[in-house]
């Protein structure tokens, strides 16, 4: 057995890795916009990518490498460098070459980004930006901040797991991700490290797994990015490896970071769980729970605090997933509206739904009645503040 | 040959067709709300409806009596009569007895509804609305007023068509629709008539052919309701049929309607066309098509008249289509932004495209650059108005 603890530290919660973040000049108001993760010795890496066919450079450069070990992971925010073209993938070799001329200590670097599609990288900022890196800082919430772009505040998580046996490893983690969050892998960039021994042959199917339950279940406007990440780094310094401990603490840590990025949604007032129950299978609870997260009129009617279940219903209706009038139940919170085919929707009923639909965070749930398929999805509402984010996010 | 003229007179433009609006009390201010199309003589009728699995009551009506002949319609607004159970269709059989008992030259009635999903019909108030129909009238426009919802202005067309042998038939409709509108067909209602001797056995192939590249290419919001309905009636009375025609002319009613309520979309400002040209083929086309007139993130870059190619280029690739960046070309209007791989933004073009942007309706092209499939999608942006709306539509 073993038991999990929250602790402090993200990224550099794990022994052996060191993190930082500098302002490059990307960012108006000298506000960070350049970080790094640092290894001391080479890391195994995993990665798991966006679906979107148009990848980003960085994602391109990592898949043309082949890249399995690392010990520099370098991030910048405000320009994806995404549909750059082969010179975006140039762009990464010339910075990622003058990083390892800059520091001794860098050996196998690779690269990140996030913001801003079909600009050429600021290759000149970046480079002086870099240069002015302290990879033996500690400084987990400086990387954190400098992977931001309409996040609203910093998102990191670490765990400290200790077996009944005496050993100990650690998990730690930093997310950016507000908009353009969809359950087909989100606009997320998402960096893992662990002292962990973990088998390198295990690490992708561990993240693959664990995203599918995380960051593939939030959705916040349904758009599907280029440059989506989620890096997974491996120093093995705690000689340990519990698979079962791993995984489950792994999941969490991811879910953790999926809920406070949906938390985030660009505008967002709420975090709802859409729990699918009864439906024929999971892959169809799955289908009918992301619909629910990702229907605009249901992201407005939670917007507005209004419980029109009639939303909900006709979302599960046109989401493609078995379903019948006759065999649904909707709740929101602990009360329900609708019971298999009965409307329960009187005023005190009505009145019982609101108040749950003031809450900041709250399920609702949909037994289809069917068979015994179960998903939960989590989405937020939208209102005045996304559009406002997304109609001048560019300029 | 033949001549196309576009006419006054909606619904009732073909002869034999009467139709006329009433308020009944289910909208506030005495607003009409009770709509009617009566025919002097039992018509054929067909109709398509929407693929949510749950289907509001009327459909179930239509579909449990095998309707394939009529001379009446009514339609209501504001309620859906939508997961009402089998209460809605015993509500329908009471409204519809009821006109048939009150007016003799109603045999065959069929009811239509829209609004809000999961109240039971008012059905006290729409049998004493209907008693006051004056089922001789021709005020199509009270007709196309009742069925409004949360559209800002009534949606009717008519043509007529001379044939050169001398012989004339004519085509009416109106259609309502504004938000919930989706390529899976959208939450509208629509309504054709026409005085050509349509062959009964093609009016169901027909509509659907024509919706494909109508109804089902616009969207506001990308959600598909429990009450899309396209109903079209056909009394023969020209006693004229020509095939290539009709099938012409049906297919520019649908085109018109459905443009109408794209540009009247929930707060919309603009109407766009998505052109995808250059696709594996044409269902490859209408899948990115489409993915872009959905798009939160593009919607919301209309509003702001933001040239952000970087989105459409990104929602392209998320589509599902085949693509590739160094074969894609992106162009707003005239104005081409992206070009097989090469960027051509520079500060003037991006001036020449947001200029284009500043238009209350244009082309955004996006040429796949593998084969020859094409398809057009229509769609809206989406601003604070569309929040607005939709956050307290229910109460």
């Amino acid at each position: 057995m073993y038991r999990v603890l929250s602790i402090d530290g993200g990224v550099c919660a794990p022994e052996g890795f060191f993190a930082g973040g500098v302002a490059a000049g990307l960012k108006p108001e000298k506000r960070k916009d350049l970080a790094f993760i640092h290894s001391d010795t080479l890391c195994d890496i995993r990665a798991i990518f966006t679906t979107n066919r148009f990848q980003a450079a960085p994602i391109q450069h990592f898949k043309k490498h082949g890249i399995e070990t690392t010990d520099f992971v370098l991030i910048n925010a405000k320009n994806a460098n995404a549909m750059t073209g082969r010179r975006g993938v140039e762009d990464i070799e010339t910075i990622l070459g003058h990083a390892k001329a800059t520091f001794e200590t860098i050996h196998n670097p690779v690269m990140s980004s996030t913001g801003v599609i079909g600009v050429p990288l600021p290759k000149e900022k970046i480079l002086r930006g870099l240069e002015t890196f302290d990879l033996r800082s500690k400084d987990p919430k400086g990387a954190a901040e400098a992977i931001m772009t309409t996040d609203s505040c910093d998102k990191q998580v670490a765990f400290e797991v200790n077996l009944d046996n005496g050993g100990r490893f650690r998990i730690g983690a930093m997310a950016k991700g507000a908009g353009m969050i969809d359950p087909a892998m989100a606009t997320m960039l998402c960096f893992i490290t662990t002292d962990a021994a973990v088998p390198p042959d295990e690490m992708a199917a561990l993240l693959r797994k664990c995203a599918d339950t995380t960051f593939n279940a939030i959705s916040v406007d349904g758009d599907t990015s280029t440059n989506d990440t989620v890096m997974l780094l491996s120093n093995g310094r705690s000689g340990i490896y519990h698979r079962e401990a791993f995984a489950f603490v792994l999941e969490k840590v991811m879910h953790e970071l999926a809920l406070k990025i949906v938390s985030d949604g660009e505008g967002a007032t709420k975090c709802v769980a859409f729990r699918v129950t009864g439906a024929a299978d999971d892959e169809e609870a799955a289908i009918a729970a992301k619909a629910l997260a990702d229907s605009l009129l249901v992201k407005t009617a939670l917007y507005g605090e209004d419980p029109n279940w009639g939303r909900i219903a006709s979302t599960i209706g046109a989401s493609g997933a078995e379903c019948h009038p006759d065999l649904l139940t909707i709740s929101f919170g602990e009360v329900t509206v609708y019971e298999r085919g009965e409307i329960l929707f009187d005023s005190e009923t009505e009145k019982r739904a609101a108040a749950v639909m003031k809450k900041s965070s709250f399920p609702i749930h949909c037994d289809l009645g069917i068979a015994e398929g179960s998903f939960t999805a989590y989405g937020c509402d939208l209102g005045h503040e996304y559009v406002r984010i997304n109609a001048d996010y560019r300029t």
